[in-house]
């Protein structure tokens, strides 16, 4: 098996056809028609071995994070994904190993509705690099900036599951259900483009959790030349955290991979905002407001004002 | 030196200012926007230390290596390019080898006003993921696909110096002159974005010439479901390998790297194009035409006609 009968074998008949795909797989590049009134998102991401999953995930799994990572980029823009390329390094072409990969990426992609129109697969150490193609209506883009002093600092649902799992992974007394229940939220994160539509109403500024809140939300703030002060009460903790972890505050703060959205609601928008979640059954939570002042704060449960604990994933120490 | 540093420090500054970019480096995604006019194409590549280039190489090189081989796809659509994003891995942070990188980077965007939009950095076996972005005024657009039977086959330059670089890597009886020639070419492919404006008027059919002139074409032959003959004489072979292969054809044939095009031009339009060639002094070789029968054959020197040489870089054999 060569690349090219790989490619036609495993990622041709792959992910949703878009009408904006005018050429997808098969040339020298793909061709996309952006319509008049839409800007478009470009993100990247790689992902790799024991960094971004465990090397004995089934590939299935990698397939899906792989595009999940992506997806939650461009849900933290305001954006709808419709097409990614993908480069992948294999160290060999296992059939097995691409049959999992493929259907993998054939399932995220298509619940998505996105389009597959290109790639390179090279023969190297295990290395996924998705990059994906949004679209956003002209004007409607949320930047990480958008803040203002007084904006409520909400997230897009409970924290810290994702943590756990990987703090819990070879830890063998956990209990089967609690298990099957963390893993499923690290594997298969399910990034919020469903809040798009009603984010691109009421956000000032958005980003996507993935190295964790703490450093996420110190992200938001400093592209915004703000602070922010958060109340320990209001944090929105994955409930498991409480059997396993002696201090879920700081996993929940400090652990990635939730590809949760962290965002800003103008107060005066506040009280609409809530309804329209309300209508469609969404539930966020209001964890705090942004602040003049560049510090990034907490009032925890005893009352007390302290520096928000700081950390989260660094990929060079 | 964590990512954000080493983003800010080394990517932030790099790269053409283009207008089509409405938010780069720093948030969740960049944001395009796409002119009326035209489309959009993507495309992306994988660099891996001893696959597309020698571990010893300067950063620098390593960086313009990576920006021709995917300015040269879009070359092959009839484009012009003018965004990428970067995917790093790296095995550590040094800074030396990220100076260069950055400097390779910045020169190599520069030489074809491109900007750097966006990317990610991780820990882990050194690679290159770039995904270029290109455009071309709508209905201009020149696919694999689109030669017809008698179309001449052309190409954009001579062929085998990078083949004859890797080729000569280790031996050191090659003449120094020579020797920096060829390393320039295999270095620095300089891909053929200057041949597209007049490549959109007069060209059926491209696809660039990566990996090898045998495998392109049959890449191209096929898109287009036709064959082709090709003439041994009117290969334009790079004239060193006559000093140092004995059979400087084959060489030609079957290695890639030298990022020319391979192309196809209408008989009716074949005057025209030679002299609008003359006029904006370029330089294109024909080397034989489209036909009807699915085979590749060569008529060589002596007038016999046998099927072409097979062969070109595979990466999973």
């Amino acid at each position: 098996m060569n690349e090219f009968s790989l490619i036609n074998d495993y990622f041709l008949p792959v992910g949703s056809n878009r009408e904006e795909v005018i050429l997808g797989i098969g040339d020298d590049a793909a061709c996309l028609r952006i319509p008049e009134n839409t800007d478009l998102l470009v993100s990247t991401d790689t992902l790799l071995s024991n960094v971004h999953f465990h090397k004995n995930w089934n590939p299935f799994d990698i397939a899906w994070k792989s595009v999940m990572v992506n997806v939650s980029d461009i849900a933290a823009m305001g954006g709808t994904p419709f097409a990614v390329t993908l480069s992948l390094t294999l160290e060999n072409a296992d059939k097995s190993w691409l049959e999992s990969f493929s259907k993998g990426l054939n399932v995220a992609l298509k619940a998505y509705n996105i389009a597959l129109i290109g790639g390179d697969t090279v023969c190297g150490p295990l290395s996924i690099t998705l990059t994906i193609h949004g679209r956003v209506p002209k004007g409607k883009l949320i930047l990480r900036s958008g803040g203002k002093e007084g904006d409520g600092v909400w997230t897009s649902g409970r924290l810290g599951a994702a943590a756990l799992a990987v703090f819990l992974w070879e830890n063998d007394k956990v209990d089967l259900g609690d298990r099957a229940f963390i893993e499923d939220k690290l594997k298969h994160p399910v990034p919020r483009v469903d809040l798009t539509s009603i984010l691109q109403k009421f956000a000032s500024s958005a980003i996507d959790i993935s190295d964790g809140l703490s450093q996420d939300l110190a992200h938001l703030c400093q592209s915004a030349h703000l602070g922010a002060h958060l109340f320990e009460k209001d944090i929105p903790l994955e409930p498991l955290l409480s059997r396993y972890v002696k201090d879920p505050l700081s996993l929940a703060l400090t652990g990635g991979d939730d590809y949760e959205l962290l965002f800003t609601v103008p107060i005066e928008k506040e009280n609409d905002f809530k309804e329209v979640l309300n209508k469609n059954g969404k539930t966020c939570y209001k964890i705090g407001f942004l602040t003049k002042e560049k510090e990034l704060l907490m009032t925890h449960q005893d009352g007390i004002i302290k520096p928000l604990l700081k950390g989260g994933y660094l990929h060079f120490k």
